[in-house]
C-alpha cells in the first residue's frame, strides 16, 4: 500500500482548529455508544490531523478565536467514503437502458453493439483528458453530499494503454477536487475483443507487461477481478492475485455476484481488503473472509438496478462478524447511480442493514475495504480530519431521508472545503465563528 | 380550479427572451417523435409564457441580444412537476426508521407512539413559520433538480385550524422559493386521535367547517381522501368528494394502496384529476378511470420505502390509455424521498416504465393530474415558461443516471431562476449569450 499524499490539499496552521459543542459519531468501536456517540464533545484539529478529541468543557474556545467552529449541537461524522466504484469512463448507456425498458433482450441489445464492450469503445476512444472530463459531475455529486474519499477501479480500457490511461485520469482527479482517490486496477473486469479465444493470453498481458508498468508508475493501490463464468475463472483470479501480492499491491475481487465460484474465499486466502456483490456468498466463504478479515463489500444500486432477487447473505455475514461496507458501485452498465447517501437508503430499505450499519459501511467498514483503517473512517486522533458537519440531530436521518441537502460544513485533510452549493451553508456558519 | 397568481415572480420584458440551437423535448403529443422531440429548435418566451416554438433556421438572434440563449445543441424539457407530495410536516420519523431496521414491529412502534399520529403531534406543534422553515429543505431540493411546480397536501392536522395552517404553509412557500405550488386538503387522511370511535363526525367537520373556512380563504385547489380501511370508507370519501364538487374544487385520491375498496372508480365517478397509489387497482377502476379521463399517478417511492410486492398494473393501464403520472409521494412515513428524478429512476427499475413515459409523467400527465394541463407540462406556445436546459444530449439520460446535477439553466414563468449551485453553471452559460 502506498502512502497518502496530501501535500497539495494541506497547509499547516500552527494553532489548531476547534470545533466544539458537537454531537460527535465518532464511528470509533472503543466508545460503546451507538455509533461511537460522545455528545457534546470537542475535536481539535492539528494541519491535516485530528489531534484531540473530548469534552466541550476541557477546552478553552477562546485560545481558537478566528479557528473556532460552534457546532451548536449540531451532528459530526467522519467524511463518507465511497469503497467502491467505477467513476471513469467514456459514454453512457442511456439509450441501451431505453432499448432494455422498451423490451429489448439483453442479447438484442448486445447485437446492437450494446452492453460493456460498447463503454470500452467509448473510454478507448477519449484521451485522459476527457475521461477526466466526464467524470467530473460524477465526482462533484458524490463531493457534495459529504464523500472525502472515493476508490477508482479501471477496467473499460482492457489495453495495456488504456487501462494506463484511465489510472492516470483517476489519480488526476484528486488534484481537481478536495477528495481522497485511491485506484485500483481492474483490467481483469472483461475479456477484451483481441483476446476472444485467448483469455489466458490476456491474463498474461495484466500478469507480465501491464501490472509492472502500473507499479512502476504508482498508479494504482489495489488489484481487483471480476470472477465470474462470464468474465474470468478462479484459476485465472488466482494469477492475477499472485502478481499482485508479489508488487505488494492490495487485493479486492468482484465475486459471487451472479453464480457461486468460491472467488470470495480465493481473495481471501491472498488476504483480500474486500470482496465485494456477494449475493451468492456460501458459508466456505464467509468463514474464509472472516479469518483473512476480508470486508464484505455490499452494492445494492447494482442489486436494485439489475432487478436482482437473490439477497446477500446479511444475517450470517452479521453473525461471523464480517464488517460490511457499503458502496455505489457507479458504473454506466449496472448501477448509474452516482450517490452514496442513496446507497445507505438503499443499503436499509433493500438489504435490511440498520442505519448504524449503514453508515459504519461508508465510513470505518469502507476505509477498512480500502486498507485505510488508521487513515481515515473515525473521529480518533490520528486519523485524517476528514469531518462532516450536518443539520441534523440524529446519525439514524443519514440512511433514513435522501435528497435535502444537510450538509453544513465539509472538512477534508483539515481544511473546510466546500463543494459549490455548501459555500452558501459555509459563510452562514462562519459567522457563528 | 384558481388561477396562477404570478404578479411577485414574473417581470415585463418587452423583447421577449429567446433560446436557439436546443434539442426541445417538447413533450408536445401533436409532435410524433419520441418526446415530441424537435431538433435544433428555438424556443420564444414573451414575458411569462412560451410565444413561439419553431426551427432555429427560422429566428434571427441579432433582434435578442442581451436575451438571447444559446443552448448550443443541448437538451431543453419543460420544467418537472412533482404531482404528489406532503412536503410540509413536523419532525421526522428516522428513529421509528431505525427501530423498524433493528426488528421492531409495527405494533411496538405504534405502542412506542410513532406511525402517523406522532407527525401529527410534531406538526400540530409548530407555528406556520416552524413548517415552513422545515420543508424548507425539501422544496429546495426538489427546485435544484428542475422541479417547478409542485402539489403540497394537508393531513398532519387533522384539526381546523392546524389543517388551515399547513394549508397556509404551503401557500406561502410559493414567495420564498421560485415555484408554483398547487395545494390539496387532505384532511381525511387518517381518523384524529379526537375522533377516534367518530370518523363519521370527523367527515362531518371537514365537509361543515373546515371545507367552506378553505374556499373561503382559497387555500386548496383540490381535495383528496385516503380510502383504505385503515382510514377511511368508501361511503365517507363520497361524502367529502360531493362537498368538495359542491364547492369546485379538484378532486384526488389515495385509493387502492394496500388493498382494492373501488375507490379509484368512485374518484372516477366525480371526475377526480388523478388517483394515486393503485397497486391494488383492477380492471373495473381502470375503465372508470379512463371514462373520466382521470390520471394514475404512480408512487414508486413509497412502493420502495414500504418493501411492497404488489405492483400497479401498468402495462393495464398502458394499454388502456390512462395516462399515467409519477410523483415523489414525499412524506416522513412512507417515502422520505425529496427526489422526481430519482422517482424517474425508480418508476423504470420498479415498475417497468420507459424513460419516455417516466418524463411524460413528472411533465405533461402531472399537469393533468394537477388540473393544469393548459398552463404547464409541454413545451408549446401559450403554456408558461418553465423550462430546463439540461448539460445531455438524450431525454432517456433523465431517468437512467442519478445524482450528477445536469441543470445547465432553470427558467421559472420566464425568468432564469436558479437555485444555489445552478448558479455557477448559469454564468458560464451567460457568457455564450
Ligand atoms: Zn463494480
Ligand atoms: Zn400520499
Amino acid at each position: 500500500m502506498q502512502s497518502i499524499n496530501n501535500t497539495q490539499t494541506s497547509r499547516p496552521h500552527t494553532h489548531g482548529r476547534l470545533i466544539i459543542n458537537a454531537r460527535v459519531a465518532s464511528l470509533d468501536p472503543t466508545h460503546t455508544q451507538p455509533y461511537g456517540m460522545l455528545d457534546n464533545h470537542a475535536v481539535l484539529i492539528g494541519d491535516d490531523k485530528i489531534m484531540w478529541v473530548g469534552p466541550s468543557s476541557e477546552v478553552n474556545p477562546k485560545q481558537f478565536e478566528g479557528n473556532l467552529i460552534d457546532a451548536a449541537g449540531r451532528l459530526l461524522t467522519p467524511g463518507l467514503i465511497d469503497s467502491h466504484t467505477h467513476l471513469i469512463y467514456g459514454g453512457n448507456r442511456a439509450q441501451e437502458f431505453e432499448a432494455r425498458q422498451q423490451g429489448q433482450s439483453y442479447e438484442q441489445i448486445a447485437r446492437a453493439g450494446g452492453g460493456i464492450l460498447s463503454t470500452v469503445r467509448a473510454t478507448r476512444e477519449l484521451y485522459q483528458s476527457g475521461l477526466i472530463e466526464q467524470a467530473l459531475p460524477r465526482l462533484t455529486a458524490l463531493c457534495r453530499e459529504g464523500v472525502t474519499t472515493v476508490e477508482i477501479k479501471s477496467g473499460y480500457g482492457l489495453t495495456l494503454d488504456d487501462e494506463l490511461k484511465m489510472l492516470r485520469a483517476a489519480r488526476q482527479l484528486e488534484q481537481l477536487l478536495p477528495v481522497r482517490i485511491r485506484t485500483t486496477l481492474l483490467a481483469a473486469h472483461a475479456v477484451p475483443p483481441e483476446y476472444r479465444d485467448n483469455a489466458d493470453g490476456y491474463i498474461d498481458m495484466i500478469c507480465q507487461q501491464l501490472m509492472p508498468k502500473v507499479v512502476e508508475e504508482g498508479l494504482a493501490d489495489a488489484v481487483d477481478v471480476f470472477c465470474e463464468s462470464i468474465a474470468f475463472s478462479p484459476a485465472q483470479c488466482r494469477r492475477v492475485f499472485e502478481a499482485a501480492k508479489q508488487h505488494g499491491l492490495g487485493i479486492k475481487g468482484h465475486t459471487e455476484q451472479l453464480s457461486n465460484l468460491g472467488g470470495s474465499a480465493l481473495a481471501a486466502e491472498f488476504g483480500a481488503w474486500s470482496v465485494d456483490h456477494l449475493e451468492y456468498l456460501d458459508d466456505d466463504g464467509i468463514k474464509a473472509m472472516r479469518s483473512a478479515g476480508t470486508v464484505a463489500c455490499l452494492l445494492p444500486g447494482a442489486f436494485y438496478f439489475l432487478k436482482e432477487t437473490q439477497m446477500p447473505p446479511i444475517e450470517a455475514l452479521r453473525q461471523a462478524g464480517v464488517p460490511m461496507a457499503l458502496a455505489s458501485d457507479c458504473n454506466p452498465g449496472s448501477s448509474p447511480l452516482a450517490s452514496l447517501r442513496l446507497m445507505m437508503n438503499q443499503g436499509c430499505v433493500l438489504f435490511g442493514l440498520t442505519p448504524e450499519e449503514a453508515l459504519t459501511g461508508v465510513t470505518r467498514h469502507a476505509a477498512k475495504a480500502l486498507g485505510l483503517s488508521r487513515q481515515v473512517g473515525m473521529i480518533r486522533p490520528g486519523q485524517q480530519a476528514d469531518l462532516l458537519l450536518w443539520d441534523l440531530d440524529h446519525p439514524a436521518q443519514l440512511a433514513y431521508e435522501f435528497g435535502p441537502d444537510r450538509l453544513a460544513l465539509r472538512i477534508f485533510n483539515g481544511q473546510p472545503a466546500s463543494i459549490h452549493h455548501a459555500q452558501h451553508s459555509l459563510s452562514s456558519l462562519a459567522s457563528h465563528g
